[in-house]
Formats: structure tokens, sequence, C-alpha cells
């Protein structure tokens, strides 16, 4: 599909620029949007505190990389976490049923939606951050710096295996996506023990984010520095909540799965103008 | 976009042809494919027993639609089914931070991945059931339901709104191609109250066949009648884990994404078995 090659020409590209980087958020350039920080909360339901405490990301990601094989990536991000907070904290966290996630594995059951990684990191910022909005918000900035950033960067103190894996910009967040294009770009198949590697390394990456964004939240320093993705803010201008057309919402990139026709280009407007209702 | 449109009609005459349906799993015509029964287990962790008890669906679907507005999708489900089983069994799902699955909204924090009541299904099966092999399986007919049938079909008993939201095939297990489906098919914009009864109504319909596949499973008489999607079967033949490929994983209907150029129809193969250095 040409698209498809034409985008593996850019995140090729993209991917060159980023030799060197050595965590998720110092490899993403970020055409900063500082927000203002948010109050720390602890969160509260049904009169039980779920209280944060402070997590070295370094720690965070070799847990993660060190869980990967007793449950995957979902599993891995959210125990690394829990499990260093049911030490730190102790309850509610100890009891905590952290089998549930494995469900995550290969994007939801194997189904290749959600990358595991990200599941299992909005499901901490939904168990530890309170209010929608700034949920979305730092999820958000997990989501951005992964679509964006080339994976992965984490070295574990004992690496399960003599290979050092290429790095990918995903450029999306689904488990389909992110696996295939790191294996057009690697040469690996995706049942190959190098694919397993990678998904291991970067779900410590991605858990050492959270918590670096997690961190940075309660201790009232948080700043979004990835802005939405490019391809989003531009189809969306149109086609989301506030657009004219309003018929869609979501903010993976748009480009991963759709082009736009010289149709489109040329008479997007002018059909909306003169044909369409509302 | 031209294959946008031949889905388009493809799922309208399908949708045309579920009128009169009223539940999701009696409205999927089976394609059989009976599979043995596993064996009842209570899910056990660190010593905690998550017990489940036979829940009704019909309650369950009134418990989800009546909670979608106090956290959306994913919360819905998953408070309607833990819920009951919190007056049911009594802890550990009265201590459950249930408030924790606000998170699934909007496929993800409004990232448009995976509808957010089957990741508050998925979770609940992840929480319930043991095993990989068997959550997989119990998951993956939820999803292959969920992709094949014109929904929403429940009818509350007290509707929030006077509006029967039109029924249509969602044909991906993502939050931002099912609304934008819908909303194509229903005229309604992403952001319309229409759309969200829409949403709500479909939360009540996945919990429900949520219900029904571990009512059947933990009494040992789950069947899966959904087969897989046959795009899938045709692509990963090639692409899949055990395919010449194996560069792809994942069980999304592959046709909401992508389409089949001629080139690829008419040289894939010779292109494979002659050009391919492996």
């Amino acid at each position: 599909m040409e698209r498809r090659k034409l985008l593996k020409v850019a995140a090729g590209a993209l991917a060159a620029g980023g030799v060197g980087v050595v965590t998720l958020s110092t490899a993403f350039k970020p055409e900063v949007k500082a927000t203002p920080s948010p109050k720390k909360l602890d969160y509260k339901e049904n009169g039980t505190v779920w209280k944060y405490a402070h997590l070295s990301p370094e720690e965070t990601a070799q847990r993660a990389y060190n869980e990967y094989p007793n449950g995957s990536c979902m599993y891995g991000v959210f125990k690394s976490v829990v499990s260093q907070l049911a030490e730190k904290v102790g309850e509610p966290f100890v009891s905590f049923p952290v089998q549930m996630m494995k469900y995550g594995h290969g994007g939801v059951n194997g189904s290749g939606t959600i990358c595991g990684a990200l599941n299992g990191a909005a499901a901490l910022i939904g168990l530890l951050v309170e209010g929608k909005q700034v949920q979305d918000a730092l999820a958000g900035e997990l989501f951005r710096l992964y679509e964006e950033t080339p994976l992965p960067v984490f070295m574990p103190k004992k690496p399960a295996m003599d290979f050092e894996p290429p790095k990918s910009i995903a450029k999306s967040v689904l488990c389909h996506a992110s696996t295939t294009r790191w294996g057009k770009k690697a040469d690996y198949t995706i049942n190959s023990k190098e694919r397993k590697e990678r998904c291991r390394r970067l779900t410590a990456d991605v858990a050492a984010q959270t918590v670096t964004i997690l961190n940075n939240y309660h201790e009232n320093v948080f700043m979004a520095h990835a802005k939405s993705n490019e391809t989003v803010q531009t189809c969306m201008a149109c086609h989301g909540n506030e657009g004219k057309l309003g018929n869609t919402s979501g903010k993976m990139n748009c480009t991963s799965c759709h082009d736009e026709s010289l149709a489109h280009k040329v008479f997007a407007d002018v059909h909306h103008k003169f044909m369409m209702k509302r």
C-alpha cells in the first residue's frame, strides 16, 4: 500500500534522528506547551485512600522488565508500580488483584487494539489520580510520547538475551500497528523472541515514563510537553467535536490508517459549503 | 475514501438484515464452532477468592445503563457486574476501586482505541476467570459478536430520552470506528446526546453479553459461536504468527482500516515466492 511506504520512509527518517537517546521523555523533542500544575490529590474511594509515593523511574523500568514474562505488557507496567506502592504504602495496594491486568496482552486478549503497556499506564492513572480532565491530560502526554519517540530505549541490567532491539517510531498507540512497524524496521517476525524482547523493553520504557508523569503530578510540577498529534489537529479541525462536521472522535494519529485523497484535498470545503445539509 | 463507501454499503445491507433482533447474542447468526466447556474455576490471588455468582443479564444491562452517566462505558460495564457481586458475595468485591475504570471512556482517555465497554468486559474476565487461553476465548467471543451485530438492541425500562437509536454494525472493536460508523448511519454528530444514548445502550448490551458468557463459563456450558472474522482469517493466513510472512498480529477486522490493492491481489504470491529473502 503506497501510503504505508511513504509512512515507512518518514518514520525511518525520524528514527534516524533519534540515535543516542536514552529515555522516553528526553528522546522526545518537546514542542513545549506548558500547562498550569494541577493540585496534588490522594485518590479516595469509599473512604479508602490510594496514596501515591514518589517512585524511581529506573527501579520501575527494571521491575516492569522483570515482570513482563509473568503476564506481558499491561501486567508488567501495572505490577511494577503497584508492587512498589505495596512495599512503601502497604494496603490497599497489597491486596489489589494485579493478575487481572494480564488481559491486556497483545492489545487486549491478543486483539491488537491499544498497546497493553499504555492500557496498564492508563489504568494506573485511573487508580491513582482523581478527575477525568487531569487523567486525560496525563495519559495524553504519555500517549503522544509513545507515538512519536523512537523506542525502545531501556537498557536492562541483566538483558534476557544478547540483542539490542532497533528503535522504531510507532506512529500509533495500537499494538497491531506498533509491533508491525517495529517488525518491518527491524526485519523480525511478529512471533520472534526478538520482537518479544522489544516489547519487554518498551514495557519498561512506558512504566518509567508513567512514574515520571505521576511523580511530577504529585509534586505539582507536571508540564505537558507533547502537543496533540499534528494530523489529529488538522483532521479534527473539521471532523472533531468542535468542527463543522463533528462526525468523529479520537486522538490517535490519523495517518496510521487514513490517507487523504486528492478529491478530499481539493473539494472537501466546496462540497461542505454547497452540498451538505448541515 | 472509496473503500469506506463500499464498507458503508456493505454495513448498510447487513444492518438491514438485522431488524427485529433483541439481544446481542440472538442478533448474531452463529456460524457455529462448538468448543469443549472449560472447567469451572473460582479465581484465586494471594489466597483471596474472586468468586463469581450467576447474574441476570437483564439486571446487569439495566445497571450498566444506569451507571453510564457516572463514568462512561468501561465504568458502566465493570460496575454493573462488580456491584452485584458485592451484594451477592461481599468482599473482596465491596472494596474494589471501581472508579479507576472511568479511564476507559472514549477508547481510553478519549483516544479512540478499544471501545470502553469491551475494555471493561475484558477487565472483568481478567478478574473473574483464570488462564490466558480461556480469557482470550471468552473475550474473543464477545469481541466478534460486537463487531458483527447490529447494535444497540437494549431497551431501558426508563429511557433517559425519547429516542430509539438506529442500529449499526461496528465492523471494528475500536471506539473511533464504532462511533463514527454509527454517526454516519444515524446522521448524528459525535458530540450529540443521541450518540451518547447509543453508547449508553451499547454499554448495556455489552454488559449483558459479558454476564451471559461468564454465566455459561461458570456453569460449564460455554460454547463459542462467533468464528474468527473472515477478513482476519484470510489476511492472517499469510501475515499472522503461523503464516509465511508472520509480520503482524491482532484479531480486529482488517478491512476497517486496510483495503487490498490490485497489485497485492495479483502479485503478492509471486513476489513472495521469487523476490523475498525469507
